[in-house]
């Protein structure tokens, strides 16, 4: 969503690009929506990353861009494929492909410094696959709460076959088999090259089919909702977490205890405000293996409690603010208990909680805290990428 | 500042503290100034921390606090001593220390379960300074750009001496005798104590002077601006960057090339926005040891002029978005162009920028990015928290 700005936000996070996709399927006004689908080399954004191009402007609340910036019509939209620098480049394609209606990819080889007269010297070549926005997108643009758990999505970007166009789209929900589905008939892959879409895609990859009438190539991604961070903690150090979180791209639910202090007004950037007991945390939230939790209620009683209940949950982040000695004080209250932490806990369990980057501001902590918790939730080291062999986005190719 | 809340933002970072501070000896709203002088043990705030309240609220540009939280007259402020579990307590304090007129320290327990009802359990002790904001704090609560430098403050905070009280101030700039310096008369401490604050504080620490009359108690700060972040760059990316290192405390500059795109309205979080070419970056924007550069034009021929030109700056981080592959072409355009790389600028420059959070989105680029910056300005490691030994304070104790 552009909110509030004078510019389309090409730096908004998926679940905005998502949002602004489904205004202007909402409104009906005309968009492009423009996918990432091949990176050979290296490149800024991976395979997946997506971007809303509305080449005539006004499909979303912003004010009309400033046309002096780019010499032509305004555009607005969210998302990027690249650091910034194809914008204008795609925001002309866009409207090629609304004129045309019809899907296409396009190559843009970034190694070349003469390429595009942009000198961008990003040692990748980019393959962006670029479709007219419409009904058949609705399950890949959905909100959060409906991507939770994942859903696959397949799209053609090579085709032999006829009856086969690049752009056609099969997404988990629509069924295997034709008539099958609730949604997108138009677009539907013959079942026969839907069968091929694998199951066990994690990320994005694309692989190959042969309709009978010749080879087609897939585009296949699995759709997650943004990450989830729960603070749980009503205290004024709770709303820059909640700033940093939703900074970095998760959706952020607050659990406050003792109700007056856990309002949408005092933390307006969470998605979601709960004011619960302790001892309800687990039911109140819904805990998901994804999640990651930060415990910061400064209480020590409510901390006690609220951790037990979590150490009970699949949660694989769980962040404890305060000092090493105060978290012994709480595993042996624990121990009081009888609930005894495992290694599964000990690993999963951060004490203090956050990298260790200095500082010490509310802000800084905050930062620190959100830093480790996408560390974790990725996998990663949270060390130097330059001390660090190997692509850095090793993980999404 | 509290710019659009509707509440006392006790998160704000210390340069809004600073402002907020300003906004109220400009418009002559009765306030005070709060400052963490000691910690016993462990506490979320660092000897140094500061917090303004002004009990009568209407001081700062926000709105009134809704009193159903405090169930007290509204009161605005910002900035923190605690993690907010204290905030109550301490605006109480302030309007007595009004009503009084007069500075004071209080000690707030927080090791006991008991105390103040709160079970904090945050294994510290804190001893507060209380003082009614007045023109002897102007130097204190100065604007970034006059800190630069640092400067350091000295306040008693116990005295047997009649003639010294609680809450007298030294500021460098005051000059070291009496009738010395241009302001502060009205606090001036007397030489003999001034002569006994040290030179060489950096961070906060106490110190005991013998005045003749009794011993006095000090306490000594070096006060310095907020760190700055330079961007080197101008497309999509930059604005992340911008946002999350605002967020984490720093003043932001960004710097682009070929005009157009570097304007405050794309950069509107941004402290400054300069418009300059490569050749002219140092001249442009002052570069000091301690600011943090990343580079990001995304353009090979701005990167290699531009790291030309940081290499021959005093500035200690210098992060280069992109791959490793584009940072060895990079350096060795550099040495076509005569500019070796030595250890020291192996050292400073960081690439790939960033700490290892995975992700990939702009945002989480950026968030990495800015903890790194952190991290290095802090002479951190990065690593979890928990797997460092001693205090997370330890460098400001």
């Amino acid at each position: 969503m552009n909110g509030d700005r004078a510019q389309p936000d090409w730096s908004a996070p998926e679940r905005a690009v998502r949002a602004t996709a489904r205004e202007c399927l909402d409104s009906g006004e005309p968009a492009v929506l423009t996918t990432v689908v091949a990176v050979d080399g290296r490149a800024y954004r991976r395979p997946g990353a997506k971007m809303i191009v509305a080449p005539g402007g006004g499909a979303t609340d912003s004010e009309p861009t400033d046309s002096a910036e780019t010499e032509r019509d305004p555009a607005t939209g969210a998302g990027s494929v690249t650091a910034g620098c194809l914008a204008d480049s795609v925001v002309e394609l866009a409207g090629d492909v609304l004129a045309d209606g019809s899907a296409r990819v396009e190559r843009f080889d970034l190694r070349s410094d003469e390429t595009w007269g942009l000198g961008v010297g990003c040692d990748g070549v980019v393959d962006l696959l670029l479709e007219p926005l419409g009904a058949a997108h609705r399950p890949l643009v959905a909100p959060d709460e409906e991507l939770v758990g994942g859903r696959t999505a397949a799209v053609v970007v090579e085709s032999e076959d006829d009856r086969v166009a690049v752009g056609d789209r099969w997404t988990e929900g629509d069924g295997r088999s034709e008539g099958d589905g609730a949604a997108g008939a138009a677009t539907a892959l013959p079942p026969a090259v839907v069968a091929t879409v694998p199951d066990d895609v994690d990320g994005a990859r694309s692989v190959r089919a042969e309709t009978g009438g010749g080879s087609v190539r897939l585009f296949v991604e699995r759709l997650a909702p943004a990450p989830r961070l729960v603070a749980v903690g009503s205290n004024a150090d709770v709303r820059p977490v909640v700033e940093s979180a939703r900074s970095a791209g998760f959706r952020v639910t607050v659990v406050g205890f003792r109700g007056g202090r856990a309002t949408s007004e005092r933390f307006p950037r969470a998605d979601r405000v709960l004011a619960t007991s302790p001892r309800d945390l687990r039911e109140a939230v819904g805990f998901r293996p994804e999640d990651s939790v930060v415990l910061m209620t400064h209480n020590f009683v409510d901390d006690r409690v609220a951790l037990g209940e979590l150490v009970a949950t699949p949660v694989d982040y769980v962040g404890v603010l305060g000092p090493s000695e105060r978290f012994d004080r709480l595993r042996a209250a624990l121990a009081d208990d009888g609930i005894e932490l495992d290694d599964r806990d000990r690993e999963r369990i951060y004490a203090p909680a956050g990298l260790d980057l200095g500082g010490g501001s509310p802000a800084q902590v905050a930062h620190s805290v959100v830093a480790e918790a996408l560390a974790v939730r990725n996998g990663r080291s949270g060390g130097h990428l330059r001390a660090i062999d190997g692509p850095i986005h090793s993980r999404d190719t």
